[in-house]
């Protein structure tokens, strides 16, 4: 497994990297040093929004009390870059069972601070299969 | 019902009233306005990604095509703002019928280009009522 990156991140590709580092290992200090503390947005796959970088924070400390240590497989789909605020589209391909898998989208936003890039928003959703679409919007 | 907001958009606010404007309308061609003509990325609520601005648009047209015109309340819930790029978390609640409604919950990024803002991702996702929540994630 590759060595955990750690703060600053000089690139809003080495916090994206810590963020799932911290995802798959389970590790709340290491997403605790990922996000701005500010007024951070999380949205979890189908659940309200969660504003602010405390309640951010213990989302995910709960997320990593109750499950397994994930697989994720992440792909890049696109990013939007300006010198301060960048967002990625990104498909997170994650390990449901024994070869089942769940496909979530998220668009992740990382801002530039003195620190160094950090993370601002991550609105994840799941993929449904095709049987269980709606039209909704 | 206010007059439609018509491009050139001075402000990120401005081309966001003419996004939800253009959806509670059913109008394709304005909102064929409201989004760049770049490698834009749109997702809809349990749906794939999808990339570039035809595709985009076309997404839009069938849906207007699909379904009567939508009631659409909006609640702004966090803006993170640079000089480039803005990036918006609202609340939609969509009327489904009598006395119902779906709750959905939009990541929408506009970008600063020579002809004024407009609009490059949109990421919608429905929050799910409590007893279908998951814990994926």
């Amino acid at each position: 497994m590759a060595h955990p990156v750690e703060p600053p991140f000089l690139t809003a590709e080495q916090a994206e990297q810590a963020f799932y580092s911290a995802f798959r290992r389970c590790d709340s200090r290491a997403m605790a040093s990922v996000w701005a503390d500010d007024d951070v947005i999380c949205i979890h796959p189908g659940s309200p929004v969660i504003v602010g970088y405390d309640a951010v924070i213990r989302s995910w400390t709960n997320i990593f009390a109750n499950d397994g240590l994930p697989e994720i497989q992440i792909n890049l789909l696109e990013s939007t870059t300006t010198q301060q605020l960048i967002v990625h589209t990104v498909e997170e391909v994650i390990a449901t069972g024994d070869d089942t898998f769940a496909s979530v989208l998220a668009t992740n936003v990382y801002r530039k601070y003195a620190e160094g890039w950090l993370m601002v928003k991550h609105h994840g959703s799941l993929v449904k299969a095709p049987s269980e679409s709606h039209t909704i919007q």
